[in-house]
């Protein structure tokens, strides 16, 4: 249960919030590189924390997150002309470069000053992997790039989907580090899904209905340990890194690609789910791919030519109530994914956590809040710098081991979780 | 005209309101029987005087209705799963039965008391005729199960249909005790609908359009009495019932079955119409089973798979010009019912009705307010049980009856507003 | 940039604003003569200045605009019945006249004076070219008939169509006095658009994306000019004349019909567009008629039996992006009143006029808001007639001119920007 003040607090996320001032000391995606797939692309609208921009790519090639709105009389720039090293506004053809400096103001005398004392809000975009990320903080204090494995390995091991999610970021990202719901609503996911089937942790999963959670400080967020019962004398451990305030890991099934997600805020009542999918060090197969491609796993079907999944709130999310009677879709939705989103999404757009009940079995989630609602509080008295920050704090995995029950998890698979470049995941 | 407090006092049936609170005296109906078709049915989700709920019936039969969201972290459970003896959440796993108590927490050890102290809300939930009846007041308080005639005949010689309303309660109800606008809004459907047509009142009906109005008192409600002129020396009266808060029935015609509503608040912008039809003596027979099927009569032409009707808001009830001009469809709208929901909906969410302008004809409708306030204040300043919760209140009928001038409507027609079990209704 | 304060007083036109009653001194149109195309047709549903009401033309051919509520207990009168000489409400059968006067309601006695003492709130509605003009003041303080050439020329000559904005009206106005986009946004239309292209006037429009302009006072309203170099030692001039509070008349091209518009509120995030054309001295030809009716010119292509457009902002206005990139359609929206109503609709509903930067080009929309204010509040302080009010006041015409450098504009043009009737425009 949470107090009303601190529910607003975590859940807020527009400009001057705790909340929304924390999100702005990150790098985080701000949209999919495909969205901006040539120099000269048609701009792309997008909001994210709450302020609408247009997102462009000019034709030197070079990306430009800048508010959505001429400064002139506020037409959108999302009908904006991508010209020679700018958009341009067709209302009255002022121009912008990818800083948000405006270039042009046709009505002006040529040796006017006036465009010069033109700019728009303006942040940087940049393409790491399949992602082009932007921070929305003070350029002063703006930190190194983002050092995430999954955007950093050659491109043939990669693969990135986004969703439009229609809640708050929270609930989605509370999804994320919570590893007990799988035994449950993804039970049917672990037999059939081509992603997930067939890895030996599975039945230690679907045999071992009440994991037992350990949850430790991470230089960058958290680990959260879900432990069952294995073979005599050993437990299945599966391990979630959360680098904060927004990035976690699933934790691998046998040789199959590893995934986890970016959760990001829209507004307060929508989010973006990034989720990614890589191998550290093969090329994915084609049948993976086409996999991704097709919503298995943590991916999507989404309704060509947008974000949106194809099973959505306006349909019921396709229910089918055979499926869920024959267990084969454990709640009637199909795909992974569609199952989070679809109960994320029933609980409201910003779920009342004052009625809630937690149980030992969300010792992650609530660990996150706190570490979440500390660093944002630091943040607003004192400056402070929070975790995840760091790209140092990037660097981590999640993991899928069996232990000796003696061991501590964290002190046992501290290698596990983390990155080593070359080697393959740490994967029952 | 209505002072805004007492519209508001009216209109608003939420938690905690003196009209909320009235109606939480009483049974009324939840949802229709064939919602929860068999043992072990899909649950179905339902909002009741603002309360959004789930009614479902378990894997033994027994029917309930309980908060829609798990305690929990508040996913909905209308994608819950109807397993032995209850609804299990398909998030991690918690699993209540009818009465709303956690039966199982999946994740808590086997010896946990903790399920034991989980109760979601939740209201009973009953059969009775083609109806599940609920009553969502005070446990302690729960009064006697309804007798109301329509629900109490063997199957055969019922019907009953729902229908979605997009405006107040209130402006429902008083469309259902208003029988002067019948004369012109229904005089088509006085002439053809298959459920109304061939009466000899209906001449009465139509040749007077000035009918007389007097009102009385009940020990549940109201008789409106609408006179009009018959034979000489005659009155045709047509008498209709109400039972507070919500219970409403049509004079008869002939011998086709006698009909009549159930106004219920959905949210303060929505209400469910109940439509009845029912023969006191006689099976339906299948040509009048097939009508009300088809929408005549009371009764709607819903969208196959909803309780939403096809001529609705957003089609402009499928107007149609020639036919207002022609006079077949009065209002240029097809059927009884719509005619009615389609002016009742136009008049905007929640009328206003500091603004109207009533007449005698209306003095059924300002009686029947003024008990509504009155007792919905009693209630709330001296706990006064209100009219229509004693089931004997229930036993009221409505007729259609020819007096001599002379006599007192009550008095004379005492008898035919009463139910006599296997008599027929008085009916002209 | 404007203040809050005073963005808020020249949007807002419901009951009671400042600016509202400025508009409430006027008439101006409420809807096309083709809405109500023949004695006893359906009435129709108008917002007019945050006012709902209905207009109809009764058997006898006698327009009205009345309240769209019944005075009983509010029904709307969309629903009604135009019968002999009236509207009825086919709920209980009360009648109205145009006037607003009850003049039937059936329920009561025949020699009852009740309706008599019922009267809806309603204004004039009369019938001048294309359009029913209203007007929505004080009955005392009634001006005479609008005098707009267009609307006063044989109907051969004339042709208005009207379209639906999703913008407040201020926005959609302010396009219309703003010479100096339609270099830019227009650009592709001066070339291809069968009422635009081919005019010598053209050449100069887009060689020369730096107008000089010069704003005078008329005693309506203003005379916008736009400058730009023609032929040595010459200027081209395009003059904008604005009668208060919302007409505008587009600067002709060649032997082009001349065009213009009306900007009327609904309210204050929707407004209509009526687009008008016609030729002071020669009929239309079947070619510019039919290029009107297919939405070229300012007109616009409506979604069949709407006036709303096709391309609109639920389907991003069609935006194409080649025909973008190959500048055929600069903004990438087809025809000029898309071009202009996708960009208008994008700043959002009311746009934020606080965050704007003026330039010297705006110099006609600078001076309108403050004569707009200005008369707002004279009247409101002073009870001011405002200019435009008077019928003189509507003898304007726009005008294309090629003058001297050294010639002051609307000295050299006061006959050009003058209605002669019988004379042709002053156009290159």
């Amino acid at each position: 249960m949470l107090r009303r003040e601190i529910n607003e607090l975590l859940t807020q996320t527009g400009p001057g919030t705790p909340m929304g001032e924390l999100f702005r000391q990150y790098w985080f995606p701000a949209c999919l590189a495909e969205e901006l797939p040539e120099d000269g692309a048609p701009p792309v609208r997008l909001k994210l924390l709450g302020e609408r921009m247009v997102a462009f790519r000019d034709s030197y090639g070079r990306y430009g997150l800048i508010d959505e709105f001429c400064a002139h009389r506020g037409a959108s720039l999302w009908f904006g002309r991508n010209e020679d090293g700018g958009l341009r506004c067709p209302y009255h053809g002022w121009k912008y470069d990818t800083t948000g400096q405006c270039t042009e103001v046709p009505s002006e005398a040529d040796n006017s000053s006036f465009a010069e004392n033109v700019k728009l809000t303006a942040y940087p975009l940049v393409k790491i992997g399949d992602i082009l990320w932007t921070y929305m903080g003070d350029p002063a204090k703006q930190p190194p790039l983002p050092e995430y494995e999954f955007a950093l390995v050659p491109p043939e091991q990669t693969y990135t989907s986004k969703r439009w999610q229609q809640s708050n970021w929270l609930q989605a990202f509370e999804g994320g580090i919570d590893s007990s719901h799988v035994t449950f609503l993804h039970s049917g996911g672990l037999k059939s899904d081509p992603l997930f089937k067939g890895a030996k942790g599975n039945q230690y999963n679907l045999n071992d209905t009440k994991p037992f959670f350990e949850v430790a400080d991470s230089d960058g967020g958290l680990f959260v340990g879900a432990r069952r019962n294995a073979e005599e004398g050993q437990y299945y451990w599966r391990i979630t890194p959360w680098v904060m305030p927004n990035f976690t890991m699933v934790p691998p099934r046998g040789d199959h690609p590893i995934h986890g997600h970016f959760w990001v805020p829209i507004d307060d009542e929508n989010c973006w789910a990034y989720s990614f999918d890589y191998h550290p060090v093969r090329a994915l197969t084609p049948e993976e791919r086409q996999a991704m491609i097709d919503g298995h796993g943590v991916h999507s079907k989404n309704i060509p030519g947008t974000y949106r999944p194809v099973a959505n709130m306006d349909n019921d999310y396709l229910m089918n109530r055979e499926k869920q009677k024959s267990g084969e879709w454990y709640s009637g939705v199909e795909g992974i994914a569609i199952q989070d989103s679809s109960l994320q999404e029933s609980m409201g757009p910003i779920v009342d956590r004052t009625k809630e009940r937690l149980v030992p079995a969300d010792s992650g989630i609530i660990k996150a809040r706190q570490k979440l609602r500390k660093a944002a509080l630091a943040l607003r008295d004192h400056g402070t710098t929070p975790p995840g920050v760091d790209p140092k704090h990037h660097h981590v995995r999640s993991a899928a081991v069996v232990l000796p029950q003696a061991e501590a998890f964290l002190d046992a698979a501290r290698e596990d979780v983390t990155v080593r470049p070359g080697m393959p995941v740490s994967s029952v």
